[in-house]
């Protein structure tokens, strides 16, 4: 009884997101449902790479101007939303009340007041949880896994949904390394075991380090994904 | 629709809570569920909790040989169990198979493998999510919550429900804190105004700082929440 309710919201939910994928598709974005533990850096990221991939040739940008707009899922305040609106990005707040992970419904729901015009790139920073929101899908193009050093070396064995799901895990906080007894190394190797086709990336949002291939990749999927050019 | 299945669910988690509950009070059990994010250092805890309280007096244990039992809660693999039973502590390992939190149900099952005879604390491991164990009883005297200081200071306010449930608040990591942003006085004082009954530990697993003092703390509360006496 109990699993067939969870397979009906399940199916309900992916309906939604085809919808959702379609207005994605019509406005020619690329969209990335970042997804991890509380505190693992999923602002810290757009923090530091929403500056980067915005920046204008102009300017100095490396990237060519990107447009970014962010969906931020919390259960409560709008701490996050705050944090993103300073990079200049636009971004709604989606507090969930309580909910563990985001669906696809809120994220219909959030579009009636967040235009997709003009946006070339679009975020959805999930709820901070490492196993509900994995079997959620919001429309997005992929799925984005941050994992901190700090949270140990362990964790894509015991948390394995979300490492199979995903397309991108992210090793943030690489800066704390000398201070744990956490292996890289059986991170990628434990999370390769899982999934072979994961990209992989290496950062510290504290130092800056390793987020220029980040960008990299980022752009080059935005180029893959999405049907529409770059404004540059 | 949706709100009514997940009342009903929560009322039968309750009803088999409540007979744990009976079953943890026959045998003079205190028992504390542990929830944190995944990472935060709850087996930690517990590898270092378990040699201290459990220590006879003849071997210079300053709590009087403690008899302690463990639930280990993951969505898969038995490597937290295999951590604990190292230490010489009874232990029984749940695998939830992607389910992300434990149910009173999962206990009650447990138990039928798990003699409860001849311990005085039970602690139970649950899966790592600051989020969904918050709304499951197990049958538990009082739920823990632990929160490592490199997941930020701005996470009680963003994860209210697990503060409010808590009978303790334990801050993990202490020995990161020059590496890193966070404020314990922030942490400690936004935890307080969502639950001004919060008893709150500082403590780093990894240096033993601050477990002393958490030790009397559950030494004290096991006389206050059981009737029978400690074996000592």
């Amino acid at each position: 009884m109990k699993i067939k309710v969870v397979s009906n919201i399940l199916k309900a939910n992916d309906s939604i997101a085809e919808e959702n994928r379609g207005l994605f598709k019509e406005n020619g974005l690329f969209v990335i449902n970042l997804i991890s533990s509380p505190g693992a850096g999923k602002t810290s990221l757009l923090e530091k790479t929403i500056p980067l991939l915005s920046s204008p040739p102009s300017k100095g940008g490396k990237w060519g101007g990107i447009s970014i707009g962010v969906i931020e899922g919390d259960i409560a305040t709008t701490r996050d939303a705050e944090r993103i609106e300073k990079t200049g990005a636009r971004v709604i707040q989606i507090n969930t009340n309580g909910a563990c992970h985001l669906d696809s419904n809120m994220i219909r729901t959030s579009l009636r007041d967040f235009p997709l015009n003009g946006l070339d790139i679009l975020f959805i920073e999930n709820v901070g949880n490492l196993v509900c929101p994995a079997n959620f899908n919001l429309g997005e193009d992929v799925k984005a896994v941050i994992l901190s050093i700090t949270e140990g070396d362990d964790k894509p064995k015991k948390y394995p949904g979300i490492f199979r799901e995903a397309r991108v895990l992210i090793i943030n906080k690489a800066d704390l390394l000398p201070y744990t007894d956490c292996s890289i190394d059986k991170i990628k190797k434990e999370s390769l075991e899982i999934n072979p086709d994961l990209n992989i990336f290496e950062v510290s949002c504290r130092s800056g380090e390793g987020l220029d291939r980040w960008c990299n990749w980022v752009k080059a999927q935005k180029k893959t994904y999405s049907a529409t050019n770059l404004h540059e």
